[in-house]
């Protein structure tokens, strides 16, 4: 066995992630292993894992191959996999320019919910856009519920499910220890994220999230993009309210910027930063069996 | 400036620390330093920060210096000092013997609790002596309370001060959330731990703790100390009840031996282990001005 190979810790927004560059896809992490790099006493400590890897390397991504040479394989803090992860991406992305895998500027990241583009300037705010093909599908309206109060939803797809609520106060959602429930279930058979939203101003929000496979999370970068996205059509079917195309989005890690182009393309901006590189320990590394 | 300094992350039973090495007293750190390390989704994460520093070059501690030639510099996770730390101890001396720093075996290091004997394996668990000097102190009864429940506590000092107390199920301190009330509140002007216990069997307990600066942890060393020394003096008032020397004490992250020696001295036994050195990135150190 030679050297255990370097991991990196970082974040945007408070969501946090462990990075494994894999660029010999080498690494079949199992559920366990995610659990055991993203437990936050006895590993790295993490929201999820992101598997920097060769996308030709990975048949379930390889036909997205030719436009994004990178496949974030993204897994939950619990090992479930996600289709994309909005924060994850904008770290994935300041890594592969941080780390010379990719210049700055735009660039493609393939993820299991189809390719994303990424802008990553040298330094600073890091943008993703969703595709419209990706964007809001669903138009029922769950309701979501937290111990006897419940809310009527409005449920999106970017592409993971989210189901936005619009309360009076973020305290409404209690402390959110547990899953929000949200009915009917078949309308969300792999779970979804869920959103507390309070309005601020014209253009301005203030939300929390829980995250399935994680639980409450600092920011979540999908969540932000679905809550604009929910705040701007219940804007417009509301009589004479102003709806700008930016939306700021506060976040209990910060704030991110939603920004709604003529096309129906969605951009996230934000701060995603590396915080530091890990050599994991030989006994660490032997225990984790990840080889 | 020149490239950061090394940073390594690492835990015994689950309770887990950032260290620092400082071999040359460069870093004068911060409480708010402190936290933004300890951070678990913006930093490193840790209940605690251990700066490694050489005992002559600290004149809050330099006395210690002929017999301990490095000084744990603990802080909790909130930025405040505290006398001592078991399990950081243990890690601290794992820390010296796998970097090379120290040789394997029995070693003294320095704390604001006085100087520790800590014995060091070339490999396994790691034992630290609490001396009798710095042993139970205290003998008044103060009340526990979680919201409207109370009970009569144990105030152990070794060194840092505990309030241990024996409880039906571990269950009945609720979520710990936020910190138990400890009366009278004089007996602890700089706060407590707090311990709830359980019996499983004769010298073997379950508990958990609310460590003051940090919250709920997953594991304390000196809390498991204190515990295995309430636990036997309560079996010692006990008409005809079996107290062995050595307690197993069950935490959430693990188990540790305590064995009482026939001269009061307290040993603690258990895992520490190194996850893995970090090497932070120059925009994250640059933000934590640490220099």
């Amino acid at each position: 066995m030679g050297q255990p190979p370097l991991l990196l810790k970082g974040h945007a927004t408070g969501n946090d992630f462990v990075l494994l560059p894999d660029p010999d896809a080498r690494f079949d992490v199992t559920p366990a292993q995610v659990r055991a790099l993203c437990d936050r006493r006895t590993g790295v400590g993490g929201d999820g894992l992101l598997r920097v890897v060769p996308t030709a390397l990975c048949p379930e991504v390889s036909e997205q191959a030719p436009d994004a040479p990178w496949f974030m394989d993204y897994r939950n803090a619990d090992g479930s996999t996600a289709e994309m992860c909005g924060n994850g991406i904008r770290l994935f992305a300041r890594y592969l320019v941080d780390s010379g895998l990719a210049p700055p500027g735009a660039m493609t990241v393939a993820t299991r919910g189809g390719p994303h583009l990424v802008v990553v300037p040298e330094a600073g705010d890091v943008t993703v856009a969703l595709a419209p093909a990706t964007g809001p599908l669903l138009r029922a309206m769950p309701v979501v519920s937290v111990g006897d109060r419940s809310w009527s939803a409005t449920a999106v797809t970017c592409p993971n499910p989210h189901a936005v609520v619009f309360v009076e106060s973020l305290d409404d959602a209690g402390d959110l220890l547990l899953a929000p429930l949200v009915a009917p279930e078949s309308m969300f058979p792999a779970g979804a994220n869920v959103e507390f939203v309070v309005r601020v101003a014209a253009g301005h929000v203030r939300m929390r999230v829980h995250e399935r496979g994680v639980g409450e999370t600092l920011s979540c970068g999908t969540g932000a993009v679905a809550v604009a996205w929910a705040a701007r059509r219940a804007d417009e079917a509301a009589e004479g309210r102003e709806s700008p195309e930016s939306f700021r989005v506060d976040v209990p890690g910060g704030t991110l910027w939603v920004t709604e182009r003529a096309d129906g393309t969605l951009e996230l901006t934000g701060p995603a930063v590396v915080v530091a590189e890990l050599r994991p320990s030989d006994p660490w590394w032997a225990a984790l069996s990840l080889r």
